[in-house]
């Protein structure tokens, strides 16, 4: 547990979706089988504040996201979620996508790697949620759909036109965001969009094993190779290596670093503290 | 037509190129088959300013861009291009590089999807027009070849620098503007530079169809995803997470998003109005 | 030789690498076989320093950048860095990561284009040298392992994070940068990290021949597409375009640009002066 928490209760219980926590490795699941795991405003609210509560408490070194059921998540659910902003004013409407897009951001801005097991339908918010992930893990059963125009919506929501053709690049993202049409496991391998194609019903597994070694290894090293990542996109070359200069130092000083060295030269393998 | 339109009379003849205008889509035929569609000063200005006034006029939900006869479009004429640009001061060599650049920026920033057709040759300012497009749907006779510097000029031409480590990486963009080769049909399509691949000779009856459904479609959802597309990659995560925001906040005000929810209510297709 | 040269001696003899000029190609081998090239101190600080001369007195118009032996280079030595780097003080540790990132600087900035020849390993910063290449010519034999958090570091390390994302798209790098798994040839080449890819043992001859041709042809043409790529990367699509814009119209001042409508007009070869 970090020293640097307050006041603030720990949630104990999560409504909207399941919470297994095991030395290090958190997985979340969209427990809604019945509806595809749709997402309510219920289920983004729960995401932003567990994932604001998992980087403060520091106890988690890896991340599993995934979907119970048939599919991964259909995204925003018709009626509970298009049915009521309807209704909403202009105040409102802000507020609802910029919980959607805090989502997307604590995924990316966590201090943890987070994996994606996607197995049948990943749609609307659930695609993009994936995509915000570091790691996609997918079953040939994959589809993902950035369904939003199809909806009369912009193809760009929770931040998918800007991660999009970061990770596909522009003119598959511009293809996808525009027409909203499924992309099947293969073509999804084939621009980028998966990270592992497992076989049929493994993905959930090869994902557990990624976040036990991930959670198992250096996890100070993932976390802040995770952080550079996401702030290098953002930064001109000549500030990136000063950044990665700066990091490097940081690490060059921490335990692990050492640890290396010493598992190297008594040739075993090197236990890991993750600092 | 947009209410903001003032006394600028609305051109009634383009010496330059072929302009068609049904029902929403435009089609902009390069018309030149004798000299491959090679470009001149009048071609890129009619490009210009055609992208001009279309843009304020907002009739256009999608726009067409083909070439006539053996191939798309060979790039800027040897005779009246690169013969004209030696006898020109600096002062019109920037004028003339400025207003090419303006024909990419314009693709890029006009308010509707633009489709270039690509069979045959798109090569140097073609091989860029095609690129800025947000959808290159080409035929197996396609080649590009960003030949700038087989000329003794640079590879970033009209923003193509910028554009295609975009869409392609930085390694394959290295590779193409550097060297100048050609890229032929099957390799564009690995590397992303096609986004819909047709048999032969069926490219422009592709194109058509994609465009006449991006016009009957939810038009102002499909002009904000490339706006925000356009604009992201130029914005932090963050500000892109803002942005997306509003504009469904924005969106959700609107009518298609409210027509949507009817239909599906209904179970019956959208009747889409572009706002 | 440029008249922008000071009082600076040339060195006359590099001790950690071999150098070769030949006609505008500087050939640089990396020539510790026996530790498959792993990088000390003193290969860094030689590299950082023959890049600053080379790139002052413009007498190179091409580089390639080889491994003698087994393989292209092992990245750090684990006795003689990282040993070393676990008894110095914060200061020192920066200067060191500063040097190495100020390599990967130097290949992005320095006016000619710079060829990687890769067979056999190139791992950690072995893997970023070739990362910062224009060009990566390998053989099957070549697999890239971005080794950093191995060994308890960042993956952004000399400027990865930052550009391995441009180049192989977002997913892929978080991949090999987190993992620090192997990429054979196979898959780099798909993920687009090898720019041409030859027959087993024929990289060294396809390199020397691509940069042969690059610096017999119009170099400063190919030195501009290069500072363009590099720094567009960074800058918005307007600004992008205004560079072009203006480098063009030097460009269309400069000698080679003449020379090739000349040599269009009489039906020869272009003469390229790399002016």
């Amino acid at each position: 547990m970090s020293p640097f928490t307050g006041s603030a209760a720990r949630t104990s219980d999560w409504e909207h979706l399941r919470l297994q926590l095991a030395d290090g490795v958190a997985t979340v699941t969209l427990s809604r089988p019945e509806k595809l795991n749709a997402l309510t405003f219920g289920a983004y609210a729960d995401l932003r504040d567990l994932l604001a509560e998992l980087s403060r408490e520091r106890a988690v070194r890896a991340l599993v996201l995934a979907g119970e059921g048939r599919g991964f998540c259909s995204g925003g659910d018709v009626d509970e979620i298009i049915g009521a902003t309807l209704a909403m004013d202009t105040a409102q409407l802000l507020d609802f996508n910029r919980m959607t897009g805090q989502v997307v951001r604590a995924i990316r801005e966590c201090p943890f790697p987070v994996i994606a097991v996607v197995h049948g339908v990943a749609a609307g918010a659930g695609a993009v949620l994936a995509l915000a992930a570091d790691f996609r893990v997918a079953d040939p059963t994959a589809r993902f759909a950035f369904l939003f125009t199809r909806v009369g919506l912009s193809g760009g929501d929770m931040g998918a036109a800007y991660l999009l053709p970061r990770v596909v690049g522009l003119g598959h993202a511009t293809r996808l965001l525009m027409l909203g049409e499924p992309v099947r496991a293969a073509e999804a391998e084939r621009i980028g969009l998966i990270s592992e194609l497992t076989q049929e019903g493994r993905a959930g597994e090869a994902a557990g094993e990624l976040a036990r070694r991930l959670a198992d290894g250096p996890a100070l090293a993932h976390a802040q190779t995770k952080a550079l990542l996401t702030a290098e996109l953002d930064m001109p070359l000549a500030a990136s290596v000063e950044l990665d200069a700066s990091t490097q130092a940081l690490l060059m000083n921490g335990e692990d670093y050492a640890e290396f060295h010493a598992a190297f030269t008594e040739k075993r393998q090197p236990k890991w503290r993750g600092r």
